[in-house]
């Protein structure tokens, strides 16, 4: 019988969060606030608690899991680690395909990793409540169940067009206890002054985070969480990849790769980050960050200073950027559909330590059904961009005639996508790639804005 | 930090299943032909491998798994069982809970458990293609990701309502290969003859059987698989127990209570029947099959000889049952929905050594929210029957003033079941008695058929 999961007991779940920042090759350019000037930390305590501020501008290599956040880790932490033994067989490849599978939790992503130790900071600064916003509605599920562990109140500003076409996500925020209304609302003014310009509006990701963020700042009990893109996000998610580490060893294993879908860039993060601490020691390590065709950010995309919303309320984040104002196509990777991406992500990318590539949806679900009949868990469509990456690296391999050691991120499963496999079954499914009149459009929005070093 | 998870290494997933048969303390009536006569085993070939009929009238108290069987349990086998920490301190209770989980499978329940072992059977004997058919969807996804991993085609015949209501479940089958076609469907005389007599026939569990069955005995190619009521399909899911006998051992606790819910009683069989082996051992354990309370066949049906189809096409089992031609109301229980038992449970029932308890849907939802929030976990509407029965038992014990180890079996998440969480969290569930004229029909339906000894 082959070897197929490589299993961690409770008491291997990290005790550290790994900050990648201490180990930068070259220092990050710093955000700015709307003077130009580096944000302090102040400027962020009507939204984030201390704690997590902290983090973010934190250069300590290591940051201390609270054990309450292990202990609410452990009901699905450490997660299994899979030899693709079936799927390896399909793709008649002597290259060996392990995969990290974060399916597991709770909300069935990657972001409960986050969501957790978010909501606990909160509440022990005395924070009452919560308010974020969500796409496709896996980080405000994520969210939703963290809130329900440590008592929290939570607001979801979920974008229209999800809320009317995926309920079941609203109904999973629900089960868990908190509130999830359609973005734009009318509970804020953000969104109050785009329902009078559009009452119909499908809404963006950019409208909902600036509803949340203006609920938080108005309200004294209430404080702000976000599910991808800042620093101490991706730091929470390192817990996967440090796991990784651990669990390739027991696999006698080594990566000569390294692959994750990018998005906000945390998923990459959390599995890349430990991988990417031992390239900097010396490792011969290959790191691939993966997105869509039709939200190119890091293969097309220009880097520069942008806000993270559409409104510009947020600070400026030194990034990889299609400009605040793009509203990618409509693909099946919600999750995978942002204008800019993490700084951190985009810094490693920009000084080479990381590749990164863009897949049409169609050609990542041709392959994620190969995958699902051999290996049986069905991928969400964000890391089915992960999983056709992994069949290229396969193809190049067999080219090459080396054999290759490749590990790759399944960030969560597809039981919340299924229409999403019925489009591309029914061949309904279409591809998009970026106009370069996106690309102008972008270029010239960012004119006025600073420019990192 | 408390211990949430005993997990077992894939080395430890059971090498034989166990055959209550063997050690039950009375001999089990056997089934009966239309001539009312025992069944032989040849009456079964032409729509069982002769592996399968053996094992359904085995006498042997351990059958080896074969290696492929288990090469593909480690996919997701050994299952996690958890100490329920949080929901205990929601219940504000001294009872240690403890659950297995078996909503890991990629199907997302216990189901394949027995459609791996079926699949590879029917592939070992030199089968093509296999049809069966499902109600809300759990067995035909579960027989679809089986298939898959044996190349075997796959025809699902589902029922109409769900056909059309649940799509999820059905793109999940065609992902992984099978098809799929809404029944009455117009491919066998079975489902023909309904059509001509209601063209809009919503469809039936035993309507379904009967086309899946008719495919099965006039197609040369094609065996016919069903997901639980009979002997090897709850011999194959002992899988469940076993481990979780060494997993309460792992945690230091042996369970005064095991409680599994019942619908055709292979999940109950499951994880019950190794624990049952330490109860004829002696052993002081309670063991409780939990139903609803709108298809109370435990708690309320006749024991009798009765058909496994609407139609009649089955031998006769000796079993518990609310009659063939019950219409059980459309709870969101839909693994629950049957109008029988499988004949060993009954038999467990009916010797007093398996109690059996009843209760409505909404008071199960509204446990299942409680433990949703504490645990994480969503689970399918089938266990919150049996989340509901722990409650109860603690509430038995804080009456007592005792303090109760209690084991209780998740058999599946709820991802593809928001639909039920949003019909209870909305306030429109409703709860459904059995009318008394319901019995009585039964009863009149059953007068002319044997009657076991």
């Amino acid at each position: 019988m082959s070897q197929h999961r490589y299993l961690l007991g409770e008491d291997r779940i990290p005790t550290r969060w790994y900050n990648i920042a201490a180990d930068l090759p070259s220092p990050m350019p710093p955000p700015l606030g709307p003077d130009g000037n580096p944000v302090t930390p102040d400027m962020l305590t009507p939204i984030f608690p201390m704690e997590l501020i902290g983090q973010e501008v934190s250069q300590e290599r290591w940051i201390d899991i609270p054990d309450p956040v292990r202990d609410i880790y452990a009901l699905w932490r450490p997660t299994p680690l899979f030899r693709a033994v079936a799927w390896e067989r399909e793709l008649d490849t002597p290259c060996r395909i392990f995969y990290k599978y974060e399916g597991v939790s709770p909300a069935g992503s990657h972001k409960p990793n986050t969501s957790v130790p978010q909501a606990y900071y909160n509440a022990q600064a005395g924070v009452k409540r919560l308010a974020t916003e969500t796409g496709a509605g896996q980080w405000g599920s994520s969210l939703a169940f963290a809130c329900a562990q440590f008592g929290l109140e939570c607001k979801v500003y979920m974008v229209r067009v999800s809320y009317d076409g995926k309920p079941y996500r609203r109904v999973m925020m629900e089960t868990w206890g908190s509130e999830c209304v359609a973005s734009p609302s009318s509970d804020t003014n953000a969104g109050r002054t785009i329902l009078e310009r559009d009452p119909a509006s499908p809404g963006s990701l950019g409208i909902a985070i600036s509803e949340a963020v203006e609920d938080a700042a108005t309200r004294e009990d209430t404080n702000y969480s976000l599910g991808s893109v800042l620093n101490h996000v991706c730091t929470h998610q390192t817990v996967v990849g440090q796991e990784a580490v651990e669990q390739m060893k027991m696999a006698g294993a080594s990566p000569d790769v390294v692959i994750a879908c990018a998005g906000g860039g945390s998923n990459f993060a959390g599995l890349t980050f430990p991988f990417l601490a031992e390239k900097f020691a010396g490792a011969d390590i290959r790191v691939v960050a993966v997105e869509p065709t039709a939200c190119p950010t890091l293969t097309r995309g220009h880097y520069a200073y942008d806000f993270g919303d559409v409104a510009g309320m947020t600070p400026l984040l030194p990034m990889h950027t299609l400009g605040h104002s793009f509203m990618p196509a409509a693909i099946h990777a919600g999750g995978l559909r942002y204008h800019g991406m993490a700084p951190l992500v985009s810094h490693l990318v920009r000084n080479e330590l990381v590749e990164a590539q863009a897949y049409a949806q169609r050609e990542c679900f041709a392959e994620a059904l190969r995958f699902a009949r051999a290996e049986g868990i069905i991928p969400g469509p964000e890391p089915t961009h992960a999983i056709r990456a992994v069949v290229a690296e396969v193809e190049r391999a067999r080219e090459e005639g080396v054999e290759k050691t490749i590990l790759f991120n399944l960030s969560g499963h597809g039981n919340f996508d299924m229409a999403a496999y019925q489009s591309y079954l029914s061949g309904e499914m279409v591809d998009t790639e970026l106009p370069q009149a996106d690309l102008d459009r972008a270029a010239a929005e960012l004119e006025g804005l600073p420019t990192p070093a």
